[in-house]
């Protein structure tokens, strides 16, 4: 084995490592927002501040990624590498988000349970089990370089932005109904937000696929749904 | 002039124009976020559109120095040149995220304009001008490599928070009082949700200043008042 085989079969070792450590970190966010969709409904705050404080080590590994592209980059990789590299960087941010968002959601299920329980959690749920599908999904296409499983995220974004609106516009009706359910009401509009947005970073990733297998070419268009931001005032 | 200083030279330059390409995407996006707070007072869905459009020109800048991150990468730069580059992409996406919230502002001011004027919109002002400072600060701690001002950029973030707590629970009040008025404030409470992401963007970008300035030291600490996502049900 010569001293350049050596140096290649490290920098190949390193690359690998970069990308296991982002997997990882994208199956302990897709695990954070299931464990969250669940103390949801089982109205478990013990469980709902355990995944809270499993956020930090979402960042931490996010900060071990920086630190592993730095040393990555510093070797000056080719074109192909590079785009290894910027994948990861952005891929690890966006799963790092999503952590956020899970968190939050366990953080508000904790504020749910000070009032009796409400019937529209069962939505929450179901938009919730969508999302968790398109992180894991998005995250085989990344380990598989699998573009036409990544366009199929994608496109299912619409599925996402549809049962949100509807999740949206049944929760305003509950609370012009009820103005005691307002503030928890409240709540669950904005753990659906969090779920909707954490849809647009599967779909973040999934571009970020697209980028790192087929470089500059541009990406097919894509139908985007999410009318709740000019939904009429009724 | 000899081949090395040609090279060293081209570099910088390149370096320069990341730098300047990043600032001028970060004042689009300040000037995107007052033009949207602007059109909210004014009520004019024809100048909310075209902030709407206005998006897409961050978009491609966002692009573009991507594109310029992987050919300076790709020439193996120097530790203190590799944090340039990664502050770079990471500021250009926090700068991307705001001016997307930016938009949405504009673009749920076109939904509020379907009602009645509402009195509350006043404090979303007030809310909005604290982030577009704290933006104007931290591009200005970036371009001038200003730890001290990037500091105070990250503590004056729980001003913003505290800002945000009082206009969420003054519109769930509103709420209360006047179901006709739920669906109006339900996007005032989305818009101001907004302007305090907005807020944590720039603490990223203050943060990452930090990186580009200090390396791998860690942080000093620092309080966050976000308390309305534990907000006892009313």
């Amino acid at each position: 084995m010569t001293m350049h085989d050596h140096i290649v079969k490290s920098y190949d070792d390193e690359q690998r490592r970069l990308l296991d450590e982002t997997l990882r970190m994208g199956e302990m966010a897709a695990s954070q927002l299931e464990a969250a969709l669940d103390v949801v409904q089982r109205r478990d705050d013990k469980a709902a501040e355990r995944i809270i404080a499993n956020d930090e080590a979402i960042d931490a590994l996010e900060q071990e990624i920086s630190h592993d592209v730095m040393k990555l980059a510093l070797r000056g990789p080719m074109a192909r590498d590079l785009r290894e590299i910027l994948a990861a960087i952005r891929i690890a941010s966006d799963i790092e988000r999503v952590g956020d968002y899970a968190a939050n959601v366990a953080k508000r299920s904790t504020a749910l349970n000070l009032a009796p329980p409400l019937p529209h959690v069962a939505g929450l749920h179901a938009l919730g089990t969508l999302a968790v599908a398109q992180l894991r999904d998005v995250l085989a296409a990344y380990r598989d370089n699998d573009v036409e499983l990544a366009q199929r995220v994608r496109a299912r974004d619409a599925e996402i932005d549809t049962a949100y609106t509807g999740l949206f516009r049944e929760l305003l009706t509950y609370m012009m109904e009820d103005a005691r359910s307002i503030t928890a009401c409240t709540h669950l509009l904005f753990m659906a937000k969090n779920i909707e947005r954490i849809g647009d970073h599967a779909t973040n990733i999934a571009e970020n696929v697209w980028f790192l297998v087929k470089g500059e070419q541009p990406l097919p268009p894509r139908e985007k749904r999410d009318d709740t931001n000019t939904a009429s005032p009724v």
